[in-house]
């Protein structure tokens, strides 16, 4: 019967390999968590009491379509118009919209290798003809290597998930000879350290900039994402988004990133004790004989010097602590760690010394 | 400048037209808004308490990507497997995703030309080859007429915007003689005295059900949907929607659509309240002069048999008070006016009644 169904499907299907996101475990036994790279600290409590004030009666009526307020205190916080601004449901879907209304041209798009794993599945999804540029031996991107005829060109910035970080000065090099095409900057982590390329798109009518508030503001739970680009760009993104779902972002969503990206003190505090944290994390890892990418997100990519990575990974899990190994090649002796509380990440550390000294 | 960058736009964005929802006026003025078929009553108290429970601090964590919870009770409620569900960001999300994942064939899509103005949309997103079906002059589906090759059948029962309802023997013989494609059935707007095709999934593997929780539980301001179907065509909609977005709904919504679903007294109080107030709308626009089309939805759909809708729907606005017109052909001279309470239903009346009579 049911393979007598899948001839239903529409021939896209067969096709398509997911994405596979980090572990989300529904058991209540107590777990670290440091696989999904979530905020180890509680979202602002004025984000709480918006949502609180928003479980209303108004919930009978539709959302405003266009998030204007969330999308005017976007436009306020980078100094931008709101036509600059497009929102989405999560900055997953920000990119879906993204590769559907801009990256799908007869030339290749190009990107790293080794990289956000969902750009792949997006070309699938829409058939989009791509070529994967080998990252370094020190995994850094060379953006000089995407000087080459091209259908658009995408990279996270910090790059997950080795978390290192171009400078601003190199993206802006690619984008001076590379303005026929749209150049995708996905700066999920640019909250930890980074610099924003957000000052290029004045210049760069050509630049778009993806950002979520999963990471920076603990609000993975919310699904709030949002893009900055020229108006141009922002209505390729409006007729997908108006032509798929007229209101991806439902009342309290709206409410609490209003709340959220208001609260520039929270904001503060909690990167700066992340950043601080990294610092400490990085520094016992490299004791415990681990090799730590030079990390500018909230997590930290690390190989043991005579550890397996798969092993490292299945041996924590063991006594409650998850991080994420990737199986991939080039990659596949790495863990990727997210930043955690000054208590986990002392935790993970107890843990990895009993492991690795046994 | 933005015409030159109209050319980084991915081919297919030059070819779209959107849906246009009807207006969600921003103004604080008084408006009596029977426009987008939203309930006229709260939500159940349970889900705003269920949603305030859920604004803690575990909104730094993403929420379950498979819905689990929520799956389950809607699975519960149907009588159904949980395999047999799927969840999405609104029915317009769910509806999305099955236009991509089963109804893209060589053979043409079939729907009614009147019907929901997103499905023909649907198809130029995905380039759905598709075929309208004219509906009869009574507007009513012919679903004899669905008896030809196809790539696909999709209907909304009750039609929108006729609200008119097509007995379940009906989608039964056609189902029995159209097994080698997908039926979808959009049933929006069941939950006001339609007979559900639920019942057919069993012995008809290849019909697949759409629902919505904005209209019979209040919650358009949640984004909430979710199909019914074998779970070799949900499998399809699951690979697409995790090729696309990982997490679709967020903490709140998956916490508030379970306790709706839950309320039972609440969604028979109020859907009953709703089915009179059709009844006693519909008796007093026939008194005005109205033909209305008899309606098993949460609105009805009515023309004056002198006066033009598009001119009773702008001097209603001026008055307060929204109603839909839409100005394709066949259907330009009626107006959908959402079931409101009792108290809206009257103004509306009064108006009209003033407006008629001047």
């Amino acid at each position: 019967m049911s393979d007598a169904l899948q001839k239903l499907w529409s021939p896209i299907v067969h096709q398509l390999t997911p994405y596979i996101p980090g572990e989300q475990p529904k058991t209540h036994d107590p777990i670290i968590k440091l696989n999904t790279n979530e905020c180890p600290y509680p979202p602002s409590e004025k984000v709480l009491s918006a949502i609180r004030d928003r479980a209303d009666e108004a919930l009978r009526l539709y959302p405003d379509p266009t998030s204007e307020e969330l999308r005017h205190t976007i436009a306020t916080l980078h100094e931008v118009s709101v036509q600059n601004v497009f929102v989405g449901n999560g900055s997953d879907e920000v990119l879906a919209f993204t590769f559907q209304a801009l990256l799908n041209h007869t030339d290749p798009l190009l990107m790293p290798d080794i990289t956000y794993s969902f750009y792949p599945v997006y070309c699938k999804l829409y058939n989009i003809n791509h070529k994967k540029i080998p990252v370094g031996t020190d995994f850094s991107i060379d953006l000089e290597e995407y000087n080459q005829p091209c259908g658009g060109i995408v990279f996270a910035n910090p790059n997950a998930p080795t978390g290192l970080l171009l400078p601003l000065e190199k993206i802006r090099h690619i984008a001076e000879r590379q303005r026929e095409c749209c150049i995708v900057v996905d700066e999920a982590y640019i909250d930890f350290g980074g610099q924003s390329a957000v000052s290029l798109l004045k210049q760069f009518p050509n630049i778009i900039i993806i950002r979520t508030l999963s990471k920076s503001y603990a609000l993975a739970g919310l699904r709030v994402g949002y893009a900055l680009a020229h108006p141009t760009l922002i209505e390729a993104l409006t007729r997908i988004k108006d032509s798929f779902n007229s209101y991806p972002l439902d009342r309290l969503a709206q409410a609490g990133a209003t709340a959220a990206l208001k609260d520039r003190e929270w904001f503060d505090i909690h990167t700066k004790k992340i950043m601080a944290s990294r610092q400490d994390l990085s520094a016992a890892l490299s004791h415990l004989g681990f090799e730590v990418l030079p990390s500018f997100a909230n997590f930290v990519f690390a190989r043991h010097k005579h550890q397996k990575a798969a092993t490292l990974s299945a041996e924590l899990k063991k006594r409650g602590l998850l991080v994420r190994h990737f199986s991939s090649p080039r990659i596949e002796n790495f863990l990727r760690i997210s930043i955690g509380s000054e208590q986990d990440c002392n935790a993970l550390i107890q843990a990895l010394k009993t492991i690795i000294e046994q």
